[in-house]
């Protein structure tokens, strides 16, 4: 099998490394890109992961115990998410499929196999058609096999209501929220009924909307995915490059994050609440740039009466290398802020607990 | 003082914000972006950092105790480095000057004041005229307040040996090694000669290289820091866009990967060794391609019958949005590796203790 792939590398090299360097970037051959990236995840965490000999599928490499496992996935260009995830508090199985494709049923059906337990099996679909579909067939495979399984999709984009592959909102970097709250509930020993609850209330209280500036490049197309003016950005773009609100005049970030927060903030009445923030890199942006926007939101943010518990600051769900950034707000209880504040223990995602 | 900035930045809106807009950058004006940076990372993480009142310095939040204090710093634009690391088991202060460029040393004195016990403040200086002539003047000052100051210089960079603004190598990714073993070393209550003596030995053992396909642009300057074709890499890239060793055309990832290692291995004999190993994305790099990268370097040390320890891939320390990447090879002993294993808590690094 190695040595197959070595000849078939050799014999396409002129051709393939080609469209490899024409893109600018550091990869090998586009076909390969998703495979190489999932083994030097797991060589990278060799404590927290392990793929499955059937594929890519993901999933945690300490012993199973006795409690809900998480399962999620989707297209792979949004890392951290979603295997970096996977660990304690968090994720128990992640299913990547190809850059910003769904995972097939069969992946998904081997994962929630790999990671059942008696107390269920809950599936967090984050709300494009092709992963739902996909996702309920896996579903119906392992209730087959007697294994229970639940769902939750999220759908915290506020900026469309129908998208290019999504009836509803899109469900977008809030879902990171999901699955710490689910992570954590599930933790406790909580029964997949109430994990699934959980989840679900987290996904109520949970908006997202985003921004973007340059577009990515998939490596297999070899094309950016959208066009956008040097003096221009797209707002209210989505996790794979779909169209958003309007294309905009370059402005200062201030402007930009007060009207993602206006879009957010019509969305939900989150008046005298406590809030968790994200500000979630798109991939390209640096640092500096997100913490010049958070300063600004927390500013906002305290003008308007919302006090904000945690903040999150970083790459979260990126989409490859875009330029651009979104703002998610979760509503918070004190169940939530206890499961948000509760140990996750993950490659991307840790928090000692407080 | 906020009546006269707003005043200012509405006599200078449409001229300044028009270069921000050109820059196509998440930012305000281009000369407030530190200090609007700085202040989202100190609102975003209350519980680890405070901002002393005096200027850019900041320090941990929690009471000082009496071990050695870790102080460092250097241009902002390499988020997460350097207040990023301030927390339990890394650092006490970061002085961040303007974008790529020296704390002052007023900045440095402040901050070593802020930190200082009886057991001594260790500043960890990255290898660059203007920085090391700055931090030793703040330590002239702070020693005849009667403070004891040591410190130690970080010259990791394997490209060049001696730089655009530097004489001998450069100090580059590998320092955030060095945080971490000078920071855990102090945790254990260890003298200011012993956590200096273990921080050396760090960087003594540590080697990097780092390689870019596109320059980033100082907010201030508001142009590329360096020009490269639309087909070349700059092999052995400093963290401001420093030449490096050459200018090559676009190559497979593996074969960058494969030239980055053989000039660190060529440097130093880490032959039957464990490592720790640190893939660095330069701000604009996907998690995609440092996983690809890493799948390899794991293939070929292991080839070279060098153990990887333990694995760190992601931003450590970045150049604003450049797309390049370091990888950096820490020789590790028992004492490093209990070092590196110990409990770290900082807004951008975490580790749980093993």
């Amino acid at each position: 099998m190695i040595c197959t792939l070595d000849v078939g590398h050799k014999n396409d090299e002129n051709d393939m490394r080609k469209r490899g360097n024409e893109l600018k970037k550091f990869i090998n051959l586009p076909e390969n890109c998703e495979k190489e990236m999932i083994l030097g995840l797991v060589k990278a965490n060799p404590t927290y992961l392990r793929k499955l000999d059937c594929g890519n599928v993901i999933v945690r490499a300490e012993k199973k115990r006795d409690k809900v496992a998480l399962i999620t996935g989707g297209g792979s260009g949004h890392e951290p998410a979603h295997a970096g995830y996977i660990g304690k508090g968090m994720l128990d199985c992640a299913v990547p499929g190809a850059v910003f494709s769904s995972p097939t049923p069969d992946q998904i059906y081997e994962g929630i196999k790999a990671i059942a337990t008696p107390a269920g099996v809950l599936m967090i679909i984050k709300n494009y058609s092709g992963d739902i579909m996909n996702f309920e067939m896996a579903q119906d495979m392992a209730e087959m096999d007697g294994i229970k399984v639940a769902k939750v999709i999220t759908d915290d984009d506020v900026a469309v209501q129908n998208s290019t592959w999504t009836i509803g909102r899109r469900g977008v970097a809030g879902t990171v929220f999901v699955h710490k709250i689910a992570g954590a509930k599930a933790e406790t020993g909580a029964s997949l009924e109430e994990v699934q609850r959980a989840a679900q209330e987290a996904i109520d209280n949970v908006r997202t909307m985003g921004v973007a500036i340059a577009p990515c490049i998939v490596p297999a197309a070899g094309i950016p995915g959208f066009e956008i003016a040097e003096d221009e950005l797209e707002m209210g773009i989505g996790i794979h490059g779909e169209p958003g609100v309007s294309k905009q005049k370059m402005k200062p970030v201030d402007e930009i994050v007060d009207e993602l927060l206006s879009h957010i903030l019509e969305d939900m009445d989150y008046y005298g609440s406590e809030v968790a923030v994200m500000v979630n890199s798109a991939g390209a942006t640096p640092q500096m740039e997100l913490l010049i926007a958070y300063n600004h939101i927390a500013d906002v943010l305290a003008e308007k009466g919302i006090k904000i518990y945690r903040a999150y600051v970083g790459e979260y769900m990126t989409s490859l290398e875009m330029q651009g950034m979104s703002i998610s707000l979760l509503k918070l209880n004190d169940e939530r802020k206890a499961l948000l504040d509760s140990v996750a223990d993950t490659p991307a995602f840790k928090e000692f607990g407080r």
